[in-house]
């Protein structure tokens, strides 16, 4: 039997592990560390140095290339494919060291826009296999307390939704709060910006953090330069971003 | 100068705690501990617990009274009042000890559904006060560890609710998946429960965990029994849950 550890570890400060997550780290007999080419190879490398930080002698850790998506059957069945082909890989990368306590170190935490559960599944119909979940810092909550700021407003919900759902839907019903993640192209652009309030974090908890807010008339236009410099200066970017509307009269 | 820091230190579990928190923790001159009297006299006592568990010698705390919630004036003025009251209290123990780097221990995480941030803010009226917030695991992040599964179905939006929001609305417009919290009263029983799957969670972390899951037609019995039995156990409980509905037709 495979004991398999998916571990919340933040967004890549150090500071945002968990006791329990460091626990999981130094018990596992392999690290697996997907590395996604050169593009974000700072995320392999953190992943690495993580490890190196907290962990005296940290246990042996396994590179491997993480398979291209295939854009050809549409977003659904193109995600499909490539998490099959993503466990393909896990499962050769397990066997081939013999491991039996593998870890995998998730950004953020394994249960938010993440589809580390979803391979583990596919890999457990392939491997006799156990898993465990360790909760991580999420850019969520990595976001709120850069900016000291409450999620929701006093007993209001709050959804977290994606670039593309609010670029093709506009603004969710049923609430004036709104975190927003996955957005590579500030889809905050295609909303009316009258009343609308933006709290806006990249890299968060990194060195190379950026923080910008205010109201979104005037926030909007400072983050999509900020971003566009940023994201050239490092070759990749994190984002993520809360919105509060002015509750719409009647 | 007085540098205030809240502390998110997750749902109980000593594991939970970040690097970053433990840090914190040990740098303050004074940890503030609120005391809710013998209902939930555990809360207070397993923030104690948890300094000295983690700190090899622990800063001062303080334990003092939360001033009784009113509710002559309606909900929202009842929660105004309260958190004046509750500032009152905060701004009296820092200055009877004179202290200048106070902390604060927050369940969760100081953004969600949680007033510790609204009651920093009025003290900072009253003090020369910097403010810090360390982000904590949410007991949203905890319920999906401990049952294993994402938050969010692939590319889709989650709305994370009150139980009140539930019972007073009904199934929040838009997503088909929703996080319920600040229920006392078993809101999802308001609901159509056909076609709905529910993972519930209490005491996330702590020995006395408790997890159910299943259709809501069969789950929902199983939780209110769970419930009732525990609360009656321990005085209080802290719980949580996740719904999915079946998408409509149409």
């Amino acid at each position: 039997m495979i004991a398999l550890t998916l571990i919340g570890i933040g967004t890549g400060s150090p500071g945002h592990l968990t006791r329990d997550g460091i626990a999981a780290m130094a018990a596992a007999d392999l690290i697996l560390i997907p590395s996604k080419g050169e593009d974000k190879a700072d995320l392999a490398q953190l992943r690495q140095a993580l490890c190196r930080r907290v962990l005296a002698s940290p246990p042996p850790m396994a590179l491997f290339d993480m398979p291209a998506r295939g854009a050809k059957d549409g977003y659904r069945q193109g995600v499909e494919a490539w998490h099959d082909a993503i466990a393909e890989q896990w499962e050769k990368v397990i066997r081939s060291h013999g491991a039996i306590r593998p870890a995998l170190l998730v950004w953020g935490d394994p249960s938010l826009y993440d589809s580390t559960l979803r391979i583990a599944e596919r890999v457990a119909r392939r491997l006799p296999l156990t898993l465990r979940v360790i909760p991580g810092i999420t850019a969520i909550q990595a976001l709120c307390a850069a900016h000291a700021i409450p999620l929701n407003a006093v007993a209001e919900p709050v959804i977290i939704t994606t670039g593309r759902q609010i670029r093709d839907h506009g603004w969710p019903p049923g609430t004036d709060r709104a975190v927003v993640m996955l957005d590579g192209d500030c889809a905050f652009q295609s909303l009316d910006p009258e009343g609308v309030q933006i709290w806006w974090g990249a890299f968060l908890g990194m060195p190379e953090e950026l923080l910008i807010a205010g109201p979104l008339t005037e926030a909007g236009p400072r983050i999509l330069a900020a971003r566009a410099k940023a994201r050239a200066a490092h070759g990749w970017i994190m984002d993520i971003y809360l919105l509060q509307r002015r509750r719409p009269a009647g």
